[in-house]
């Protein structure tokens, strides 16, 4: 039998790692939703095996060979192009990695995290240092190795991981900008609070199973299709599965409805995003999302820049009042739109409001940069976490619960993520300021529950889209410009101060 | 680095793919209990991959290699020993089927699955003859095959699957023995049953969520544990999942809880079978459970010789009137007892009752028996099964929908799987008999809801042996005579007639 051609085995290759990588998620799903504590042992087994499995399949000699292979045939279309260039990025992440350094990450990855959920509730930063020490250790010797294979500097090496084709340099850029507006303009809003009559906070108890009707509601009004995925619980809310099965999860509190509400919401934005995908391309590297900051984009796309706005909320506040069976001031649209805008500096970062999340998400990139580079010891951590936060957000954490102990990342292997969060929330509010611009009918839609206009226009400029082209390239087509922080900062001044 | 012993490489070889293996298996449980209709297609696809990765690690030519050297090497014990054959037994069978076989099985199963899912509400069997005159061509190949290696003959070669060292001639015994019982006997009890009074039946409706709480204290009564385990919903019942992570599933039927509730705790026999084997063998063919029959049996021992007793009733009676929120003669544990011991010929396998069931079985045995050996064309089979049916039950089905178009499985490729359902019925008739002898405490404990004195005697003489013995070894061992059909016409006897 004739083999295909080149380009035809090397895509038979990525349909089958995608194969994998989809199991992968069902299993990653089922284990924060669904799986009992005894299947845990089991489980880690299952998925340490199918990665084990995947890595193997990415990195045989002959994936090198039929990328070139497929370069030179030529004759490609511009997807196919792409396709290929993202199989090489794939490819060459993977085979920079020598196995027993992967081997090793997982073992010490393990073992950190595990020392990290003993050490969190206590605040005991000593207890899980030598860990973390080994885990950063061997994510520079990653990095060094991934770096050296691309032409990136260690931290660029770690970034392009989460962000395909972003540079801390223009990181840098960025974030000086934000961090010259944000304590200023975050005094000018605590300020304007002060003046403001109290917001009214409904009463619970609110039934997990209202939260859950309400919840199904509004996504299914936005567009979530039950035939396509599922709304279960989990103790973090997240968006696994695959793109024709896409599974959000959250949390409810029987005395708040609103945040367990707003986290549907968010996940509800990546799994449109998911969903939207070019089926033509599922089980293709080009067939799937970009980067983080582009798939944290659609989650604050819809919750930040369309759900905590006053249209959002005149069409939202009285499904909320009749699903959860209530009525009275709290349940007036501006009240609750001025409830979700509520500014508050605290210490942790997943619960905090839209102006200060970016204090707590710069705090810890300049930290991990430091690390990763050398120029802070991890020993020194505390004190220089103790340090940011003091200085963006006036705050000192009474203990390293509330500091540097917070947020699983680190101690969990992923560093060079933090940023994506806040690359996120610009790239949320530049989208949605072009689709805006660019069809009046999506406010409007917006206000009576209709979001047509809202994802035609995403399905059209980003979803359809895939990995086709960079992040940063499909953003200035979608909105021409550059990512930059001046739409962020426009829709802060507008939203807060307006 | 110096290689380890060749045992311990293959235990570590079949230690990877018993943790695909398990992957699959959750994979499966997540399409029956989970899966929105449109993840069908991608899970397709996610098994496809898994079972071929499987495929290929499992008839790799070093697994064969590292049998014999291990075997060679010698100095195992026999819980070792055992692994080793198990092993072999599992390389052969699939070393036996070229890759481009097992292939055109998957797609002409699938195929004929499709087919059958049109075909079988219409019974329509001329339009599904043609994709399951493939699959039986296959299977045939399939079986010649295997039976060419294992030295079997085309049958027991697929018999062996299900049931490792079955034969069709021992079967044809056994069943010739329950032929020449059943017709008689049904009729005797028919004719008891005529004479007696009308058996109350308990009105509903009875809330899904109510049927769930009874579910859950009964089998936590049982010794199901949650912490390991999972009771969900889906189409049909069953037991999947993991030993330290058991799912069962049942549906429910708002108008009548009895059979939710024993499809319930039949399957619960299934799962405290896995989470019985031995824990130090986990992920090793040693540690498995036995073939389907011992599955089967264990299943059957709780369903029909422990549940149905007039001992359970008595425990359970007042629990499923307390838990339902009902009361009086209806839930009487006599009435509650013979309403579950009700006999009436009908068409369908799955909701026949104990008495008319090895009927169902006997027929497809002979049936498929025949088929496989060239000695009956498909074409015919409608008409032969009618006159099995006729002559075994005294009923002949109205269309081919409540005939040979009922069961899914020789459409799905599962030929000499249907015995097994009958051994087993025998099997746990055998092991319950051998443990009631063994310990007076047994019923009595029954009676109380106090299960652990049958649980310590299955425990020690069943599920923490694995597959250490073949299953007619085990069985002799537990209960000091070979698989007959002697205990199981006097439970019978005992249970229809007494």
């Amino acid at each position: 039998m004739k083999k295909p051609p080149p380009y035809h085995q090397i895509e038979n290759r990525f349909r089958r790692l995608s194969a994998i990588g989809d199991a992968i998620a069902v299993l990653h799903w089922d284990w924060s939703a669904m799986m009992p504590p005894g299947g845990a042992e089991g489980r880690a087994g299952q998925l340490a095996e199918l990665a084990a499995v995947r890595h193997a399949l990415l990195t045989a000699p002959e994936v090198e060979e039929l990328i070139a292979a497929a370069r030179a045939e030529g004759d490609l279309d511009e997807w196919q192009n792409a396709n290929l260039g993202e199989m090489d990025r794939q490819w060459s992440r993977a085979a920079a990695l020598p196995e027993d350094l992967v081997a090793a990450m997982v073992k010490a990855q393990a073992a950190c995290e595990t020392a990290w959920r003993d050490a969190h509730p206590k605040g005991d930063f000593a207890a899980v240092l030598p860990s973390l020490e080994r885990v950063l250790e061997l994510v520079r010797e990653a990095a060094a190795a991934q770096g050296a294979r691309l032409g990136l500097d260690p931290y660029d090496a770690l970034l392009d991981g989460y962000e395909p084709g972003a540079r801390g340099a223009e990181i840098d850029t960025l974030f000086a900008d934000l961090e010259t507006f944000l304590p200023d303009f975050l005094g000018q809003v605590l300020e304007r609070q002060k003046g403001e009559p109290d917001v009214i906070v409904p009463e619970g108890p609110f039934p997990a199973e209202r939260q859950r009707a309400l919840a199904v509601r509004l996504i299914e009004a936005l567009g979530f299709d039950f035939d396509h995925g599922r709304l279960d619980e989990s103790r973090h809310p997240f968006c696994g599965g695959i793109p024709d099965d896409v599974r959000i999860t959250t949390r409810y509190d029987e005395d708040d409805f609103t945040k367990s509400l707003m986290a549907v919401l968010h996940e509800t934005g990546h799994a449109l995003y998911e969903r939207g995908l070019p089926k033509a391309w599922r089980g293709q590297p080009v067939g799937q999302a970009l980067g983080m900051s582009m798939h944290e984009g659609q989650s604050l796309l819809i919750e930040m820049q369309v759900c905590r706005s006053a249209q959002f909320m005149a069409f939202a506040a009285p499904v909320m009042g009749e699903v959860l069976g209530r009525s009275g001031p709290a349940w007036e649209a501006e009240n609750l739109r001025r409830l979700y805008a509520r500014v508050e500096p605290a210490f942790i970062r997943v619960d905090a409001d839209e102006v200060t999340y970016p204090a707590h998400i710069m705090v810890r990139y300049r930290l991990e940069k430091a690390l990763v580079a050398g120029e802070l010891k991890l020993a020194e951590l505390p004190a220089a976490w103790n340090e940011g936060i003091q200085r963006l957000l006036g705050l000192t954490p009474p203990s390293d619960r509330e500091g540097c102990l917070q947020d699983l990342h680190w101690y969990d292997g992923a560093w060079g993520y933090f940023p994506t969060y806040t690359l996120g929330a610009m790239t949320a509010a530049q989208l949605f300021d072009a689709a805006k611009r660019a069809d009046g009918a999506i406010v409007d839609g917006i206000g009576r529950g209709d979001f047509q206009p809202l994802f035609s226009w995403l399905g059209a400029n980003v979803h359809s889209k895939g990995a086709r082209l960079p992040a940063h390239e499909l953003l200035s087509q979608a909105t021409g410009r550059p990512l930059d922080a001046k739409v962020f900062k426009n829709h802060l001044r507008t939203r807060y101060l307006g």
